[in-house]
């Protein structure tokens, strides 16, 4: 699968949905890794013009599902059962933020992927480990 | 402080930001419980027309903050320190989803916060669990 | 199922194994609750004389695969797959604390159990979420 | 300060305390990663006869407090506020593990660790990241 395969594969997680509404883009994506960017405009900020923890869960949940789905059997489908996230930086708004998720392990019922994300000076952002249920399609 | 005193006391942590983005509408708010709704809009959604994770973490995280405003001494602020959710069941496009967020732990220096997200049906569709550090102003 | 039963029907998970090293005695146990005590040895504690996050993290599991044990199907085993811990207060060593688990979700693929761990008086000391993968035997 | 300081710096956290209890061993010790051991006894186990979860988070919960000890200003401590672990694999009775634990985030409020335990051969069974707060001694 080349990368511009695999970027297609993910369109259907992505068009008219939660990630367009937000505006991540995916930079690179294969089964070993997914990366994205994401610009903070203030319509996806908390108070004090820093990009909200929920857009960053968002971004990174995104990317775990994405990696995921590149990664599942024919026939299959994945959910996210349960993410943890460590927040450890702020995006100040008209930044852009670079999220990098691998995965931890992958298995037939569970899979597990980290994202970090940084800014574009490479300041680690936050941490989310995520864990993704393969189901039967 | 009056439940709409409460609410007004939210409006920066929202107008013009990611929870407006998303349509979160805050519902009841007082230092002992914030709750709130959310109308999935596909463009909420992730594939399978069902309300994106990331949405879910987002409409948690900005009660869990609310929450700990509330509680906030004079001159003092909050970030997300952590957050981590279970995800328990979908919320299909077209439905509610009803967050109710209460304290777990409120310290000088971390409060701890639960939100439980349900279907209009009452359904439990995710339980957040979020840490917020205390900051001088 | 009595409660002496269902006690009894533990057995296999703490007889000779980490639980009984700990010290962990199971107080009440049914499909819908667990509940069990552990006192604060000083082998149990970190230094200062509290008892050690590992510890109260053991205690929790523990409890959270009871639970799970307790509502398998036949022929069905299960794991712990992810736990997650916010520690709120410290037990001495000399005290005795208390766990109550109860769940949050019971599906067929997964069951999410969350334990409180209280001081003798109460006072919440840790709160643990887990996740339980139901497996086939 | 050479790694046999610093394995001695650590004595105060295992000394007659749990790390002793379950036989915790540091294998290297600096400010930027620590490394330790844990023979798997039945002791130690979960029903099945593999390393109990709770002994996995006891083992990585010593080594993230004491990379944090090893990164302390003077007149400082430290406490666990939370933990999350994801679980990978299992370790059979007889054999041993080892955990690595490297920071994420040394700030003057939090600092957050990850360690990896791994099999002898380098299979990973579980990753954890943690919280620790900074607290004026």
């Amino acid at each position: 699968m080349s990368m511009s395969e695999a970027i297609s594969r993910l369109r259907p997680l992505t068009e008219g949905l939660l990630p367009d509404t937000l505006g991540i883009e995916f930079l690179e994506a294969s089964p070993d890794r997914v990366s994205a960017a994401l610009t903070v405009r203030p319509a996806l900020c908390t108070s004090g013009g820093v990009l909200h923890g929920g857009a960053i869960m968002a971004f990174a949940d995104t990317m775990g599902a994405a990696g995921t789905v590149l990664n599942l059997p024919a026939n299959a489908r994945t959910t996210t059962i349960e993410s943890k996230t460590n927040f450890l930086g702020a995006a100040a708004a008209g930044s852009r933020v670079i999220g990098e998720c691998t995965p931890v392990h992958r298995g037939r019922t569970t899979m597990v992927w980290q994202t970090q994300v940084r800014s574009e000076s490479g300041k680690l952002l936050a941490l989310v480990t995520q864990t993704q249920l393969v189901l039967p399609g």
